[in-house]
């Protein structure tokens, strides 16, 4: 490696995806009053998915989660943050335009890994992706019920669509999501 | 799990550390002209590891390494960021005494893993922490570099002490400090 070319091509990479710390999600921190990026929400959830994995409802490979879940929310930088209560078809395709634009920065070996492992977090339908996926939704879904369902109130979510929508932690978690569905049954009531 | 009792410490724990997307590094962002926070710091630095896991010098456990860039920046909640090249003995104690109180949340037997994991990245003596130490010192240094050294003016640090401070790097990914160490030449020339 006496060029360092490869290397530089990785580090554009890291530089381009230092983009997400300016995406801006919907939910607010729990600690402050503010809206959370989506670079803080992916630290945040790849530690919850370490914490939480005696919880997935079937065998997973955990550091493939992890790293699942620090890439999946890379492609807002080309699409910007969608509340997942109103994501259409013209939004997969848009994503999987800016997941193969930004992990096509990559050399290629990796670029393919990182798509391929995209894709499936996208999919959910592996054991690791519905965990992963479970994690994604529980994380926004407490910072909600801890300021009393806000957002969902500011978007005119319903309580039905919030329960139909986040069942989907029931895929990934069983009993992640009957503790979720006990707590939003006693904020609905 | 009839009444939830573990998992809402383990929750209490994910709420806890969300405190660190409150804490302000020296350094800027590469894409935006603003201080990070530590959590922004934790997910570049975890999935920096992944991309650039080729250049760790000795075989490593990528999954640890991982684990431990997340959690290595909890302890600065109660300590607050202190510019590296300013850390002195009392630091340590204080860092120490944070980690107890913080993982100490978490039910015993993830406790005890998490602060012996955050004292292994401290002590740099294993493969995995001399890695992690090396993507953990490469960053900002980068980041650094990208502004001209902007933040090292700021501080009033000089061209030798940050070759002194960042030739670490060379511990954990020795052609990672090859390309740094030029870059840092070119750039105090």
């Amino acid at each position: 490696m006496r060029d360092f070319e490869r290397l530089e091509v990785q580090l554009s990479f890291i530089k381009e995806v230092d983009r997400i710390k300016s995406i801006f999600r919907k939910s607010k921190l729990f600690s402050a009053e503010r809206h959370e990026n989506d670079a803080e929400h992916s630290w945040h959830i790849a530690l919850m998915a370490i914490i939480l994995q005696e919880y997935a409802g079937r065998p997973i490979d955990i550091s493939r989660v992890v790293t699942m879940l620090l890439i999946h929310d890379i492609v807002e930088i080309d699409t910007g943050d969608t509340i997942i209560y109103k994501k259409g078809h013209g939004h997969v395709e848009a994503e999987e335009k800016a997941a193969r634009r930004i992990f096509g920065i990559l050399p290629d070996e990796q670029a393919d890994y990182f798509i391929d492992l995209w894709r499936e977090f996208e999919a959910r339908e592996s054991n690791d992706a519905r965990y992963a996926a479970a994690i994604d939704r529980i994380q926004p879904c407490l910072q909600n019920m801890h300021r009393g369902g806000e957002t969902w109130r500011e978007h005119g979510i319903k309580p039905q669509q919030v329960i139909e929508v986040n069942s989907q932690i029931g895929e990934g978690a069983p009993d992640l999501w009957k503790y979720v569905k006990r707590e939003l049954d006693t904020l609905f009531e």
